[in-house]
């Protein structure tokens, strides 16, 4: 049987891009969570570059993907011996909805010198004394993922903010598909804002996502640290570490976000009818 | 008088796109540095959409720019009302060098919440008790600008690395031009690596930089924070941090880049003959 995340990327050629269709499994309110996007999109990247490994992809979101078909239209912009660059454009209705730079290498080929000035959070026993396991009821996409979190973290998300916009949790597929390079823009973005922390649970669209694939995953869950440290007028970063269970930083990513004051708690992450834990 | 980063960065309108000149005023060793380069992109892009300030920017850097002419191709994807998004291309001799996305809106319209768990450096008195005035010795570039360096940064750029890759500084055009949005992708691309402090002194060619506006710059000098937490073998990111003397952050950016290990110390950031200050 194939894992959800590999049927929800599939393309296959067609005449002027790759053709895909965008599933409704990974939607948040009903809109396709924007690091699955662009996953989608890299799996087209990974049929016309040599290189396997896609260091680092960055998007543009034009305007809401929806689900259902689309075309993904990739244009390599160079091919050298350590790196391949490709522009790409997701493309429904005749119309791009997200545009996204990716350069691409081979993980295997570094050989330069290393140093890492910082620990790595706890990666295998709890997270904090109050872990939890288990999906924060908020979208489609939480069934798709086992999280774990710590308690205050989960109730910040659904009504009772820590008033901190930092915290460490950890992912994994749900049906046990192993996280690679491909999967990294979906994982980054899929735990809700770190802003809710500071009770701003409205809508926060993702104006610009950067992920950097720093080491290919080793086996079982991934740690994430999630923080914004500066939220300015409504609109702020949202800083995502990614860690393997080897103590590994795996992935880094930063994406621009804007949120708003007005919502209620929960109005715009309350679980849809989509997500059968919580209907 | 013009300020010389404008003159560097006029662009005017030809066949199949914007015609510029890249100047050799901006060069690390013969090449033209890669956030400057942006910067006379994003000047291209300020002539074609109606919103004031580039919010984020991110440019894959495909081959080297060379000085001398080259064409600047803008494709506006997207005419927001609130939000203009372009992609753009610097091309030498037929050839794409740079490929960038760039989303631009109006600061002045931010009016959600802001919340900040940080604490500005000194951005005003000095940087450490030891802090120097002048620009380092290592590139054309270093002349462009008024640099405040601790002593033993500034020793570390030129063969006493510290061993930690982390640093505050200082920076103002040398010409007493105002930072702008325009200038941060130079801005913060305009510090000898942070690498520099471990003792890896090669070329440290920019895969990808993204640079994030957060605020217009008020007058006077900017604070920097730059980083590099994560080197695995020999590919790292760098943040940076950028300050206003109001003590607000107006920028933050993350480039990924390779380094070597093989180069002597002051092998390649040697200064040139450009470089009045030290030739």
């Amino acid at each position: 049987m194939a894992y959800t995340f590999d049927e929800d990327t599939a393309v296959e050629p067609g005449p002027g891009g790759w053709r895909a269709v965008v599933s409704d499994r990974w939607s948040i309110a009903g809109i396709p969570n924007g690091g699955y996007v662009m996953s989608l999109m890299l799996r087209a990247v990974s049929r016309e570059v040599a290189h396997p490994d896609p260091l680092t992809t960055t998007a543009h979101f034009l305007s809401p993907t929806s689900p259902g078909p689309a075309l993904v239209r990739v244009e390599v912009l160079k091919q050298g011996r350590s790196l391949s660059t490709a522009a790409v454009e997701l493309v429904q209705d005749g119309r791009s909805t997200v545009a996204m730079l990716t350069t691409w290498g081979n993980l295997d080929d570094l050989t330069g010198p290393s140093n890492t000035s910082k620990n790595p959070p706890p990666v295998d026993g709890p997270i904090t004394d109050e872990a939890v396991v288990g999906p924060p009821a908020f979208a489609a996409i939480a069934s798709r993922f086992r999280y774990t979190l710590p308690v205050d973290a989960t109730e910040g998300f659904l009504g009772r903010p820590t008033g901190n916009p930092e915290l460490t949790g950890r992912i994994e597929f749900a049906d046990g598909r192993p996280a690679d390079g491909l999967a990294m823009p979906l994982i980054v973005d899929a735990f809700p804002p770190a802003v809710f922390q500071l009770g701003h649970y409205g809508w926060t669209p993702t104006i610009e996502l950067t992920v950097h694939l720093r080491a290919r995953p080793a086996p079982g869950p991934l740690t994430c640290r999630i923080a914004t440290r500066f939220l300015h007028g409504g609109m702020g970063e949202e800083d995502v570490e990614v860690w393997d269970r080897s103590g590994r930083l795996v992935g880094m990513s930063r994406q621009l976000l804007r949120t708003a004051d007005q919502a209620k708690a929960g109005a715009t992450w309350r679980p849809n009818n989509s997500n059968p834990e919580v209907s």
